[in-house]
């Protein structure tokens, strides 16, 4: 694993230094559990007081906690901000991620027909139907399954257990993490004409997707009925969503785990959905919108907006009917008090009860 | 890929043709992508306004939008209802699905004892316990599981990385989506006599699937802990539902994605669940009951009801209590305002503040 | 399968038994499924009157029923708690786990570097990555994935299609379902400095996971961003749940289907929770605590106390609020009656309309 110096790091994030440069760091760990070769990071108060007990070597602090380094051998880079500079450190000390070795895994079945670039590499046990494409650099692990003439583009990560369906399009840089299922079947029936029950609508769609997405675990987006469900380029997806056909996810979108979009639902660019909320088919989320976790949408979310609650709506009008309901339990109580000093007239809120 | 001419298609949804009816249509589209080659549905006015400047060489159309068509080399099919037709259409121009050959791929791990029909297709490494039998014409695609004495029926689609439990029942005609999980072990724990904790309770029941269900990708459903978990015929289940031990499923239901339902749930016969709703244990749904998107059901819903928020209740007296809460914010607004008036007595509304 | 009497049964649950103490039962069944060489269990009123009529050879009936059995040919075994009996009754009736025979198959793809105790199974198509350790007796079924240097106890089983990335550490005698995910990326990003949007942040943390736990099918633990998610011993977990990168989940918890629990957060030992819950990132649940389902958690919950509702609060509040809106549109009726009375002077409850 890499090593840096508390001066090299403090550098890399163009931090303030307190303490000497040359603390050999190699790795990160949450300050509590830090050693005398790791960093940790400080972005509370909480944390603070914790720093001169603690066993870390060195700690990013952010700027406004005026935290001093007063023990000798230790240090702290001040940033303005140390989660994010945490990121940054992170990312040179993170491990080479699990990969495969270009090229086909011998277990790996391939039809003839596909065109796997040479840099791309196919893992164990994987299955590529016909006239499959993928792009170069490429890196499917074991156990993937990508059905006819689906396009991957170039310097993607597919990992174990994720199925891509026939005929869908996955964009460059896009991660998918295990057992996602991209185009499965959109869930959609007409009543049988004798009565009988019913029967299944074909879905003849696609997926899209962009650049640069990523996709967590279990997620699912199913096909379009005869067009394509979109995901724009530089959306995340978390973890067990449910995305149904005919959805067009915007550019840069953040939807948490768990969220549930019915059909044919619009989201605009960089809308952010907390984790499961859900969205009534053929609802329009507006560029930016912010939909608070749990909420449930039923109605055209405007532009820029925060909606929460369940039926969603302004957020502000959401907290203020919760402070309400909050009060009301006294409210009732107090008006069957003020009311018992009444005549107890028919028609008096003592009705309520 | 098919095609048909505007009168073709005419005839096959019992429409009224306006316009020419020999113009050759070779695939389906939403109508703002539609081009010269491509039919799409009008099904509200926003769609039909839409229409005189759009690429689409025909469309289907609602008839009481009475929309017409006043441009050469176009055509309109008026139907009484331009979404139902239109699934007829796609039923025609759905391409062939991916599928596997007849035959057991070399791949594949199938117990000797296993019984799988001459018509039945078992995909690359997937893997077959002992005494399963799999019925004709069924397809499994590559990495499906089917583990000891699991019997599965004719005309199955079976996608990839399904795993089905031992003893468990498939019917016919049924389509299991990919990453589907049928037959885990109930989640079932007694404490333990000595007070360290749980144990497990054995979960020695099976799932039994009717005909013609589907089952969405990522979909669990339990095995009982001694009797059957049961899913009826006709039954369509979505993405990512959770299905406990010893629910008991009724034929012909619609349930929609993100669904949980508790141990030993009954839910009868042509009932319809919302995305996202939850059912406490042991409660009963009616026949025909519906539960609106979201809907936490803790108590037993009547036969043919419509249940909807959180505790569900009857939609009526939801929405009631909804709008009630609407306006709660200005009743308290309006209650102190009014008893500032007053003396300001013990017990006045004004102790809710 | 194996047989036990009635005589043999009724010692195993030290119960008191009503019948003959030779009837032969061969398996366990519900009451309104047992044939004559079954035994079910009678725990409330409901089954106790279906008693005569159904045609078990016996039951197991908790002994507050005062069900007494006048039947020739058929036993009662009255226990304090007919379900703990049952559970005891089950573990005798269980038949065989699925398994796979000790050593690997011959198409798993197993990396030189892996070490894999002689007694453990590895099943068909699994792939076993660099410096990855499997302790004896652990069964891994078919189709799952275990990436560089992981580590697997003792005594575990891990059913097919589930994928367990790099560096995580799974206890002995645990159990993971079929489908899970164990170790994917946490959802963490920050802004582009350039505002082009989003970059990844790296998630090189693990996830730890204590001794005889249990993990539902389809749920996803998220590896930590640089430390590890835990879960504690004994802990048991439903299927489809989603735990977030950096969580510290306690020892003996409970945590039923579809809950979402986001980034960082401790939950103390022995809480349990309801299916479908929500915990807001960084939030503490205490030891004890309980979580009814469907509650969605914003803020700390203190040990030992029960929480429901959204935003959840303590249950009491949450019931006393529910009830206070079941009566709010009669409060506003009976109102808006009282204040016709009035004058209607500005600032009345009239208002709220």
């Amino acid at each position: 694993m890499q090593s840096y110096t508390t001066g090299e790091l403090c550098i890399l994030v163009r931090g303030h230094l307190q303490g000497p440069d040359d603390i050999l760091i190699r790795g990160v760990n949450i300050l509590h559990d830090a050693g005398p070769a790791d960093i940790a990071f400080i972005g509370d108060v909480e944390h603070a007081r914790a720093w001169p007990t603690c066993t870390a070597a060195a700690a990013l602090v952010s700027e406004d906690l005026k935290l001093t380094c007063d023990q000798p051998g230790r240090a702290l880079i001040q940033v303005p901000n140390a989660d994010l500079a945490m990121a940054e450190v992170l990312e040179r000390f993170a491990p080479p991620l699990p990969t495969v070795p270009p090229g086909i895994h011998p277990s790996a079945v391939l039809d003839p027909s596909a065109k796997v670039a040479d840099s791309a590499a196919v893992g164990p046990g994987s299955v590529i139907g016909p006239n499959v494409t993928i792009g170069g650099d490429t890196v499917l692990h074991g156990h993937v399954t990508v059905l006819d003439e689906t396009h991957i583009g170039t310097a993607c990560v597919i990992w174990p257990g994720t199925v891509i369906r026939e005929r869908c399009r996955i964009g460059n840089r896009c991660i998918l993490h295990a057992n996602t299922v991209i185009g499965a079947d959109g869930f959609g029936y007409r009543p049988a004409p004798d009565g009988s029950g019913l029967v299944k609508i074909p879905q003849i769609g696609t997926v899209e997707i962009g650049d640069d997405v990523e996709i967590g675990a279990g997620t699912c987006i199913d096909r379009g009925k005869f067009s394509a469900t979109t995901v724009g380029s530089m959306t995340k997806i978390d973890n067990l969503c449910q995305i149904a056909h005919g959805c067009r996810i915007g550019r840069g979108c953040v939807i948490a785990g768990l969220c549930g979009i019915a059909g044919s639902v619009t989201i605009g660019d960089g809308a952010i959905l907390g984790g499961k909320v859900g969205i009534k088919d053929h609802v329009r989320i507006g560029d930016g919108a912010r939909l608070a976790a749990c909420a449930a949408v039923m109605n055209d979310v405007p532009p820029g907006k925060t909606w929460a609650g369940m039926p969603a709506k302004d957020a502000r009008v959401a907290l203020r009917e919760l402070a309400a309901v909050n009060r009301l339990p006294k409210l009732i109580k107090a008006l069957r008090t003020s009311t018992a000093q009444d005549t107890g007239s028919p028609g008096s809120p003592a009705e309520a009860r």
